[in-house]
Order: C-alpha cells, then structure tokens, then sequence
C-alpha cells in the first residue's frame, strides 16, 4: 500500500517539488521534506553537538548536573478528540521526549497562541486537562506564556510545551549508542493516536474503538532503564510513526535493521480503520508508545519488566539491527514476502500532533 | 492621553466585556485583560510557587544546581521590521527574561510553526537572524521543532523560544525583593520597539530613526548584578511598556510607586511619533531595556556602571518605591502636575512581540 496514495483525501499535496520555493503541508508531516527540511535548513545554521544528535532532547550540563531540554509545539485539529484533546497531549509528549532520553521530567512550561473569538470554555476545558496531565504525571508546569492573534491568524489554539529533566550521570542512551545485535522493542500498539485523529476528522464513526493514545511515559521508561542495563535508545514513535523511527536510526546511523510485520501490535480497531483508509499502521503517529533498541541478552528482561506496567501491557519484540543492508529496513510481511520500508516523501496526515 | 483612545485605530476592541466567553485581541496585550486571564484561568490551574511568582522565569533546582526556565512565543507582525526580525527577537527575547532574572543564559530551544506557503526564503532569513542573535550573544539553541498548518491557520509564521539558564547560587532577586526606598532606573529610552512595529505597520515613514530597541541584555544585567549588592529586581518592560512592569510590582508586592515624567528616556523619534499616534510612550514595548529596582545606596554606583556598558548609555534614574500610596504609580509630568499610571484595559498594540 503506497502512502502517498493516501495522501490525496485528506488534503496535503501528493507530490510536492523537492525544489519548493514555498513551504508545503509535508515540510510538517515527519516524511522526507521534514527531514530535509531540518537537515539542510535548520541545523547547519545551528551547528553544535547537541543539536547535531537531533534525538528528542538535547543534554546540557550546569554547575555539575546533567540536564535534557526538549521543546515541541502542537497544532493537533481537533483540538478536542477521542482519548484526549490538545492540551494533555502537549503535557504528555514533552514529558515523553524528556522520558524516552532517560531523564526524569523536572518541569514543564506551557505556551498558548490564542486566536480571537476562541471560545473561553475552550480554553478552560484544555488548560484543565494539561493540568491533569501534569498533576497525574507528577511534573510541575512552572513557567508560560499566552499570546493572542487576530481571526484567521491561527487556527482556534495552538501550544507549545518545553521540559527540563534530569538525566542520571553516567547514562548513554541514544540513537548512537544502538548496535548490531540490538533487540528493537515497542512497548504495544502501534497507530493508535493518528488513526484516532483522522477517523474523527473524516468524521467516520467505525466502532468507536478508536482512542488516542496519549500517555506520559516516564514511569514505564524508568522501569525500561532499571530492568535492562544493555538499553541502548529508547524514541517515541509520534510523527512519521514506527516507519519514521526506525528509517531514522537506520539512515543516520548506519545500521540495517529487520522487523517482522507479524509481531508488531495492532489492534483490530486500527487495522481495520486502516484498511478502510488506505494507510500503513506503521505509517501513522503514536503518542503513548516507545521503540526500544536493547542488547539481545537484556531483551527478554526488559519485554517481562515492560509488560508488568499498565503501559507496557502489549510489549513486544518487534526485530533486530544488523550489520547487513546499512541505512535500511526490511519487514518480513504477514505473507511471507519482504518489502522496504520508507519514509514517505509527504506523509499522509498532516497536523495529527 | 487616553490609551484607550489609541486603541481604535489599530483594531483592538476599545472595551471589550470583562466577562466576555470569548478570547479577545486585549487577551493578549499586556493590558488588564491579559491580567485577568493568567491569574484567574492559568495560574489557579497549575498552582505552584514557582509559577505563582510570575516572575519572568522560574526557578528549578537540579541536583544542586539552580535552574532558571522561561518560555515565550512571538507572533510579531511584520515579521521583519527596522532593526530587526522575529527570529532575532525571539532569540534575545528569551535571553532577556533569563538575565534580568539574574540566570547565566546556557541554552536555548527554537520551535517554529510554519504556514503553508510561506517562502522559503523568509524562513531562510529568519533562521539566519536567529543564528547571528544566538552567536552573538554566545548562547547555544541546542533543540527544536517545526510544525506546518495550511494556508490561513496560520499568519506566515510563529517561533516558541524557551530557555534555561543558570542562577549563581544565593542570589534573590524578583519582585518579592522590592523594598519602600528603592531606587528606579531603567538602561535607555523607552518605547522604541512597539512604535517602530507600529508606525511599519500603519506604513509611517516619519524620520527614519524609529528602529526596534531588540538586543539581548545579558552582559548588561550581569554588569548590573556586580556593581549593585543591593539590586532588587529586574524586569524587561515588554508587552505593556514600563506601565505594566511597574503597575503589576505595585499591585502585587503592595508597594507605591512614584516616577518624574521628565526623568524618563525617551528618543526625539519616538516621542514625536507618539504625538502623531496618540500613544503614551511609557506604555509601548521595549526589546533591549531593562527595569531594576536598588537599594538607594547603590543607585549611583549602579547607575554608573550602566551607562559604562553600549546598551545602557542612556540608563537614567526615574523614581522610587515608597511605603504610601500601597498599589497606586504616581507619575509627577513634565507640566508639573501629577497622575495615576494606570494599565489600560486593553492595551493598544496587538502582536507587537
């Protein structure tokens, strides 16, 4: 199944020029032109180590502490959606970027861009389920900001959450840190945020199953630390989904990597959403899941410890790294074929974080 | 003159309904409406100390050492103005509220979020201003994101800078520390970054000279923190101007304020324009000043090492803190009468910042 033949319904462009003297929907998508996007555009003008590693957050030493520091801003439609809504997604994911680099999240900051007429109860209902999100995950939110801007300037509210942790010394996780031999991980269903997402917008009702899974992952990644000491990265699968992930470390890192499309979780629900829709699970935006890269002696361990946590409960092992076909991955398919799997050039749901 | 007054022009609602169910542009001012948002919506929410301080970053501690956490987003329209653009001050923005809370600037994060269509040589320039701010100033954006929405849901594009930084240990310093007999001063003239957007934006030639004040303050309040064992405070009078900085310290530490009108620094451009715009000069933005607060002993050393420095060379001394007239700003005018300074219900200049 093509992902760019997905992309026509919903409204992004299927084919954007490489050469694009404009910014299109898939500069945003997690796809090729994101990439390319930040890696011709935005870090050679930033060049420095920590930027340069482009995991989820950055390390920062200060007076003798290690800190990560991350920053991601949402512009999920709509902004209220089955599972959750805009604003515990904002708490959730910061937390998550912070969590899957082994830090545990200090503190949060929280800052709106409003857009005139946006009704107050609107507000109210997401600044109330950040700060059950916040409150529920124990992390302070201790600084924000609120800027307003006129009707048709935004689109109802968008935010941006940064996060600090602190990250325990000695600690090396990261996508540089994963080896051949590697176990990959996931810690359960894949798909389920972004299938959620445009099911809702399309206004399909299918059987309402369908829920973002949106959840602060720092105990289950503190558990994954504890259980496994050969845990080498650890990422959380949101834009661009698993496929996004895995093409990411293989590309950048240099590894080939193998999974098989068997034993990756996906719930009935998602994949018949899927097969309806037209899109590749694999494809699609998670926002409560992390993928595990594991030296293969700890990876039994980590699957049990995983799986103890309510979080965990759909762990599975998914494939290995290996060091045949270098910046590839190959997925052994339910009927005993194999395919390549590749990032889209645009992915197919745009604004689905 | 009426702030008020000055709101009609430029597209505010002159007076809107304090219990409107409806985000307002004066949401967003700086003004009494943005008050009335942050304490009775946001802060009760996430009720912490660190957030109820509403300083202008927060205080984290990590293992030892003394963070100091900040957010801001910028929705300034133009995006590029005389003396500068948004990615610049976003950049020194940020700076800004670490340094006048005192922290050593370590890192920053950069988050944009893009409007489809816009050219990609703006996001080009606007990267390359962030770049020269940040190396300039020395501090490393060490992280960030990019988000695209479609045409129209956006205004071409948003930038989210947070920032950590690092605060020497024992120092107190925030509005908490303001004592009855302090000394006022402020680094230089007031006003020139909200007239340059403005008079850009109403398509004002007038003489040139308007220019926007952004620069980062870093060295100058690490200047203002050697000199002066007895400063108290420093605030960046942005969104609001000086009124605002000085209305909310005397509100909310219950303190009286007195400042002689003639004291106050204000350019022969700006001061002009605000004649023709029917704007109060102590009530427009500024991106390059700062506000501090001293025991009297220390003012004139304080003031001298100010004017020492290329960003302090207009810093003069404008008023006090006194123990009468608890909550109340009391300007004596250059005419020799007297007034209260009041916030203006909804200030006059939206997206200045």
């Amino acid at each position: 199944m093509s992902s760019d033949a997905a992309v026509i319904p919903f409204g992004a462009c299927p084919l954007p020029l490489v050469d694009s003297d404009e910014i299109l929907m898939g500069h945003g998508s997690g796809g090729r032109l994101t990439a390319q996007l930040v890696e011709q555009l935005i870090v050679p003008a930033f060049r420095n180590p920590a930027l340069e590693r482009l995991d989820d957050a950055a390390l920062v030493e200060c007076d003798g502490a290690r800190l990560a520091f991350t920053t991601d801003s949402y512009v999920v439609t709509p902004i209220f959606f089955r599972g959750g809504d805009i604003g515990e997604l904002a708490v959730n994911g910061t937390i998550n970027d912070l969590a899957v680099s082994g830090a545990r999240p200090l503190a949060l900051s929280l800052a709106f861009i409003l857009e005139e007429g946006l009704p107050i109860s609107d507000l109210r209902r997401v600044i109330e389920s950040a700060r059950t999100a916040a409150a529920r995950a124990g992390v302070p939110i201790v600084t924000g900001d609120t800027k307003v801007v006129g009707r048709g300037c935004a689109d109802k509210l968008f935010i941006n959450t940064s996060g600090i942790g602190a990250v325990p010394r000695g600690l090396r996780l990261g996508a540089r840190e994963v080896r051949p031999g590697d176990a990959i991980l996931v810690s359960g269903t894949m798909g389920d945020h972004g299938v959620a997402i445009l099911s809702q917008r399309l206004g399909l009702e299918l059987d309402g199953e369908l829920r973002s899974d949106t959840a602060a992952l720092h105990e289950l990644t503190a558990i994954a630390l504890e259980a496994a000491p050969g845990l080498h990265a650890m990422r959380d699968p949101t834009r661009g989904g698993l496929a996004a992930t895995l093409v990411e470390i293989a590309t950048r890192e240099g590894h080939g990597i193998e999974i098989d499309e068997c034993t990756i979780p996906v719930s009935d629900a998602v994949r018949g959403a899927c097969e309806i829709l037209g899109l590749d699970p694999l494809l699609v935006a998670n926002e409560g899941k992390v993928v595990l890269f594991v030296a293969e002696e700890d990876a039994d361990a980590l699957l049990t410890a995983l799986r103890r946590h309510s979080l965990g409960r759909a762990a599975a092992r998914i494939g290995r790294v290996t060091d045949a076909h270098a910046g590839v991955v190959t997925v052994a398919t339910a009927i005993g074929g194999e395919r390549i799997l590749e990032l889209p050039f645009a992915e197919a749901l745009p604004r689905i974080c």
